[in-house]
């Protein structure tokens, strides 16, 4: 829109905008189940129907990108192909079969006086969203949204903002085609920081922010933002094998979380080898994590024990590789793994194999992270796998949600206290 | 302690202090049940011999705020008198029955590849607690905070650091009869500003601000911390009194809510009447509250109805009073008592008052607050009417909790994820 609006323009179109979502989110926390679902469904047809415009703003994006020489990473992420927008419309459609958390009680009791308190399910409000270059944030996020009731805010990319309009005006179509308010999706159309950070600042409009990014943006939310923050921040996920690991296990489970998929934040960072496992099992591992390509980084005493590997520098524990790079550790003791992890994990998925119970429940317990596993892979802190359906992202964050964040994480309560006349005495 | 230490020599101190913290958590988090309630108990008894330093200390606190021309109900406010040392004891030791919420499990599931997910309760870590006149929030925050396996930062008010190191230091003498860190509670030692902002900077060493007290700090907290507050603003309470009221009940709860306790922030501030009950009701509730010496300000009709009302100005409206006064407005119907309260309600407690289950229903469902209720005093949003056994104070936050904060409030959660050799495909 109006980039080069003034200073007051903008705070005062930004003002009235969150005005409005804050109306729209009141109208959304009363929809009953049916209609968010129909509403879901529509904003997927609008999707498929609006194709052939998605398709030409974002190669405007893309072409502007090129110009502006973004890497080829960069544009792959940015660009939308019909199997990506496809994906997007399924999406919005599997959101409609998940059970709407709104309305759901937690939990009832009675009190001595005779009230009865409930305690309900309801919408956090209006989420704000920044995002940066994948366009199908955009979809993923509002409709998530909106099966919870929520009204949102989103800031996407600069470098995609026609792509992410072209996707709002197609979602636009959905909400009008049901009803209800085109408010309860917001784009910021402007793309410069003072537009973010006034946005941060809005918290009578705006409920709760969630950052998707890198470190840098999330970062610089939670340092400028009077709102309530849900970190995303970085995976650096253990894999600790005790010296009563089955070997056989070990070997599969770390290939799997160090491989599968090595950009994403659950997979594997770090490995501590127990001392009395290690010498049979690290010229093992090496085998098969080097026929996968990975770079072996140990401290001295795997390198005596695997002599290919390379010597692991101080900074590599605790380091998000998102690459075919492993640091290595060879541990005295459970305890010196969970010191370890204590010192430099980063909250999110820490895993111990081990055929022992005690071991693991020594584990499980001590280790502070979002998602603690015995006998699995780090890949599976995920909503998905969780039997979420869908997810926001994984929060590193202590309060409000840990882990994945699905549909009931984007909801709060209240309380529904009913009597028959009880005064305070 | 050191009050005139340069800038950089706190800044150091403080850190270490949080790095304590952090691992006094540690510990704490994985103490069982039964080591947490002995030493509630311990820290009870260490309050009570004490009692000597703490009056002593306190006595400097008055005669250094008598000199300062502290108001007479601030240094009421901050006396220590031998019944509110024995309360803060009585705190600590109501906590020691109480059920632990750490270590509960919220919900299990299993997989269809088999592995079990288990949502389990766990301390949030490091709660940090900046608070005003009143010494007992030390022993009562420290308590709740033990009792839910966190650390506990503290930062009182300036006026009472002597009392609050001598309560502190009682404390201290528990932890170590129970040979646990001192460090498990904290107390900033200095009260000047910049020690506050360094502190709500701490986001390595703290998960979570509670700041208690006027708007005034709390909306100074949330500027400046990059750690995730819950805030308890102020309670704007509102009662509707529908067409359908019993008029007798709707007279007692107006009463008990208005006139119990004026000055907190569940009494009611702003009552709305139907028009077809007001012509009847608002000479009878005149009366009744003239008697208790409340000060009616009416809209217009109101006023036509009760010519003893004052009129009430725009800004009598959302206005928090804490004392014998209250804005009345006749209202058409019970969406337009809804529109009013979703303007000037601040979220905390609103209540109907009918006898009709739709008009109750429909209250219920679009009024969002904290706590909402159906013929009852707003004056039981409170932790321990809600049966919490006690709270740290009540969330006007959307948040992680709402409404009353009592231990499992103080809690989160983390999963733990049991396989037998399961990797993602």
């Amino acid at each position: 829109m109006n980039q080069s609006s003034t200073n007051i323009d903008f705070k005062q179109e930004l003002m009235a905008m969150g005005q409005a979502t804050r109306e729209a989110a009141r109208k959304l926390a009363v929809l009953p189940g049916t209609r968010k679902e129909r509403c879901l469904n529509a904003m997927a047809d609008a999707i498929m129907d609006q194709q052939p415009s998605l398709c030409q703003a974002n190669q405007q994006d893309l072409a502007a990108g090129r110009e502006r020489g973004l890497s080829k990473a960069m544009l792959d992420r940015l660009e939308l192909t019909p199997e990506r927008i496809e994906e997007m419309a399924r999406g919005l459609r599997v959101l409609v079969g998940l059970p709407d958390p709104v309305g759901r009680v937690d939990s009832t009791w009675i009190r001595p006086n005779g009230i009865k308190i409930r305690k309900v399910r309801v919408p956090i409000g209006v989420i704000g969203i920044i995002y940066e270059s994948r366009p199908n944030v955009t979809a993923d996020a509002a409709g998530l949204c909106m099966k919870a009731g929520n009204a949102v805010f989103l800031r996407g990319g600069s470098e995609s903002l026609r792509s992410n309009q072209a996707i709002v005006s197609a979602l636009h179509q959905g909400l009008r085609s049901c009803e209800l308010p085109e408010a309860a999706i917001q784009l910021l159309p402007w793309t410069d920081r003072a537009a973010v950070t006034a946005m941060l600042k809005m918290n009578q409009y705006i409920d709760l922010i969630i950052p998707r990014g890198g470190e840098g943006l999330i970062r610089a939310v939670v340092e400028n933002s009077t709102i309530p923050v849900i970190k995303h921040y970085k995976g650096v996920c253990h894999i600790y094998v005790d010296q009563a690991a089955d070997p056989a296990m070990a070997t599969a489970i770390v290939e799997n979380a160090k491989c599968q998929r090595p950009g994403v934040c659950n997979a594997l960072e770090s490995l501590l080898i127990h001392r009395d496992i290690a010498a049979s099992l690290a010229p093992k591992l090496y085998t098969v994590l080097n026929d996968k390509g990975v770079e072996l980084r140990g401290d001295p005493e795997f390198c005596r024990l695997v002599p290919q590997a390379k010597p692991a520098s101080d900074d590599d524990w605790g380091r998000e590789f998102l690459d075919l790079i492993l640091a290595v550790r060879v541990v005295e003791s459970i305890e010196q793994a969970i010191e370890h992890i204590a010192e430099f994990g980063s909250g999110h998925s820490e895993a111990i194999i081990t055929e022992n119970k005690t071991a693991a429940a020594l584990f499980t317990e001590h280790v502070d992270a979002a998602a603690v596993y015995v006998n699995a892979s780090t890949r599976f802190t995920d909503g998905g796998q969780f039997g979420m359906g869908a997810e926001i992202g994984i929060s590193t964050d202590r309060i409000h949600a840990r882990g994945p964040m699905g549909i009931d994480e984007l909801t709060t309560y209240k309380y529904i206290v009913t009597g028959s006349g009880q005064i305070r005495t």
